[in-house]
């Protein structure tokens, strides 16, 4: 678990985290930032479900864009922005469940990620189901 | 403003949203539901801001999601899935912007509709910026 | 049908059309460069399908990629890439058809552009049906 | 080595793959089909290029698409429609090169299958380079 290669430890990444009201208001956390990528969890609450008591797509959506930006940032640094991202729903997450978005970069220059993102739902007993998979494109904002 | 072809009106999608816990959290409205796809519209609160004060890229991905399914329902009706999505980000969203995603169907049979959105932000002077597109399908559970 | 913001004509742009072995082998005509998007058509012959006598996937995503790139130098010129792009299938394209892929800029800035791209099969007896969808983003490769 | 989860042979695979016209037409090979995914592979000859003497992006997108749904059939049979894909090209694809195209499943149902693939360039000095990342959505039609 070295530090990732664009030289941000956890803490400055969590730190990032931290910085944003609406990971905050959704009690995301960040559990992983290194050389592998990045992970992201929350535990889905009742405030974010969708009708039929699933945890909300949106909220996945969320999930997958923050995840990759992250994992973006592991090889890009923090000055960066997501260009687009691709999000297909395998599976509906059930309530009560901790999310768990694992993100890794695929391909990088120095100006642009391609990256990966699995979302895992993790259940009280401790079953595993993928619930969406997403590849999104990172920017490096620096240079341009 | 004729209603949806799949029967429901403004009034009945307008609950489906208001079921939605996630959606009365950040507090998304129902602004058009007929023929010609649906609207959704999301007032942007210091809460759903990210490190840099802009909108945060989940709340873009989240108005996409919700506006693509509710789109989709136009034509399929209620008992639907997001398939999937993607999302091309334009240009961030400012801080006390006001949301706007317009999304209409591009295609349907009567098991998938293949679904467009443009997110816009509506400044406090009334000037708009596009600052998002996505394209997604959704699926009709019924049949399955 | 002014020129295209870029400044290019349907005659420069179908020289680049015809300096791409691919598209002559595929026999790819360009009907339509101008302030308003582009458009390519393709005649699917034989050697076009696929194992069930449609058009092949691939011929779909080749024009959706070409349609979205040319779409894309109407506003930004010809020095550009692809960067990405997103393709939904709709319904299979039937042998003897003629494919069109009608291509327009969604948003585009200096340095990107964001375009969408719709796939028609023209019939013999003068039917149409949409077969794809696409969504893709084109950068300019000028200031990098 | 083992056989693909649906029962059938790199042999049963290959056979469709020879009854595509289109992969005639451009010499896409299959060099694996088994529990883990599928390879494609292409030699990149001068007709398959674009205007500046790379690879067209329509190959890598023809090649995308194709391994996806094959990396799909090992899992769901033959009896497979794609639905749709993402692609995000990396790096241009040098003349002369040979195209792999590795597939494969992330999570399916019996209904669909959610693939990923990456293509990569393999030069004539035996060095690789990562050209497209892409992930795509594979649906059963024989329970439809």
């Amino acid at each position: 678990m070295s530090d990732a290669p664009a030289g941000l430890t956890l803490d400055d990444a969590a730190a990032v985290l931290a910085a944003q009201p609406f990971s905050v208001l959704l009690g995301t956390r960040l559990t992983r930032f290194d050389g592998t990528g990045a992970t992201l969890e929350l535990d889905l609450r009742p405030e974010h479900l969708q009708q039929n008591g699933f945890g909300h797509g949106g909220i996945l959506a969320y999930l997958a864009d923050n995840a990759l930006t992250f994992a973006g940032g592991t090889a890009l640094g923090p000055a960066i922005l997501t260009g687009g991202l691709t999000l297909d729903y395998l599976r509906p997450a059930p309530a009560g469940a901790t999310l768990r978005a694992d993100a890794a970069v695929v391909h990088h220059s120095r100006r642009q990620a391609v990256c990966r993102c699995d979302i895992t739902a993790v259940l009280a007993d401790g079953e595993t189901a993928t619930c969406a998979a997403a590849q999104g494109t990172i920017v490096a904002t620096g240079g341009r």
